[in-house]
């Protein structure tokens, strides 16, 4: 996969593309990851990339010429026959990120990320140029990069060979649709307070029903709504009201 | 503010932290941000700090040691009568991010954050250690690096001085609790696609109706949840049945 990030700020991106697994994910070569600065496609020689905002108002909008351009230029770039990118803008308007959109885009092998900072986009870049627009929740950000980080990481982890037996082995939350039940490990008393006994026991079964017990328990304490999205099992509906009732006690 | 991060990965935070607001606000002096190796507290040489789950399944978890005795070092350090700092484990069971808890975090002095990496937490850093835990979105990461930069990134914004009048004058989303309007900038016309006669016109009570009325569509079309929890004015209620009839035509 090739991935392409537009950006005022191309040196925020080196800590985060060159460690863990998405620096390992690039020796391996299984991505590439280049941060471009689209100042370089300004125009001008002061490269000046945004402006005032017709109709009047504070803050600066990112004019449409130097984006459209840096974008052109990658496209002009691919090899003859290679399929389409998907060019997408990271801004608050977008449609929230979520884990059916990492699988999604880990399918695509060529992701070109938009990112402003402070300003706005021109409306015509929005219309126009791009595929997608995501955000990544319902807070505001000094600016797209570390969106475009957090959505980079997502998929790239799910890209084959990316991630060694050792890491993909952990039950994610969302994977299952339900919180990960409670982890412990050494040592078995930690200033008094001690592993469930159940754990200790070694007996599978019951290990594995404490578990999805405790999943579910996480879930309808926490993220009820998760629970509306997956199928439970007669069995999952009894650790349910039993876990109703312990709550009302 | 004094922010701490205890992670795995401190070279993952070096650009983020030093580009942009995040590296103006430190250099006057808002905000000190500070990345620490928790390695370091392992207590033993080979600087294991995770094991393998009581109950078995794959995956590793950090063990509950380092991580306490990493924060317990830090509420040492503080100055005599220092109030006491939140302790945020970033986390995917954790309380979703919201604009509303930035800009409650931005209230206080110190703030310390706990970074897994692939890895589960121990149970009892969940009880008996932290004071928040809080997760950025529905989507899987590679660790709690993203989401910790995320946060502050949304929090040392808010804190007074960071954003200069340029930037602070920019009608956020989510700060009416509305999408934002669509932007135009320069030129008027770009490959043909021309910027809306209204923003043109100079006539200021024009150019607000039409913004708020393009950031109710947008909202009504986008993100219609956001709608619920705003006042309408019986003008906005009259702007939504005429976007909703348009829609329909």
């Amino acid at each position: 996969m090739r991935v392409d990030v537009l950006t005022l700020f191309p040196e925020m991106f080196a800590g985060v593309f060159g460690s863990s697994i998405l620096g390992k994910a690039q020796d391996k070569g299984i991505v590439s990851l280049k941060p471009i600065n689209f100042r370089d496609y300004a125009g001008n020689k002061h490269g000046t990339v945004d402006d005032t905002p017709y109709g009047g108002g504070g803050g600066m909008v990112l004019k449409p010429d130097p984006i459209f351009r840096a974008v052109e230029d990658l496209l002009m770039a691919r090899p003859t026959g290679a399929p389409a990118p998907r060019i997408i803008l990271m801004c608050p308007q977008g449609e929230s990120f979520t884990q059916r959109k990492a699988e999604e885009l880990a399918k695509e092998e060529h992701l070109i990320f938009i990112c402003g900072h402070y300003e706005g986009y021109d409306e015509r870049i929005r219309e126009h140029l791009v595929t997608d627009e995501l955000s990544i929740g319902d807070y505001v950000l000094t600016g797209g990069e570390l969106p475009a980080m957090v959505v980079i990481d997502s998929v790239v982890r799910l890209l084959p060979g990316v991630l060694g037996n050792e890491t993909s082995a952990i039950s994610d939350s969302f994977s299952t649709g339900l919180l990960e039940y409670p982890h412990y490990t050494r040592p078995v008393e930690f200033r008094g307070w001690k592993v469930p006994d159940i754990l200790l026991s070694g007996h599978h079964a019951n290990v594995a029903d404490w578990r999805r017990k405790e999943a579910l328990r996480r879930t309808w304490q926490r993220r009820p709504d998760l629970l509306k999205h997956i199928e439970l099992t007669p069995k999952d509906q009894k650790w349910l009201e039993e876990i109703r009732a312990e709550q009302d006690e």
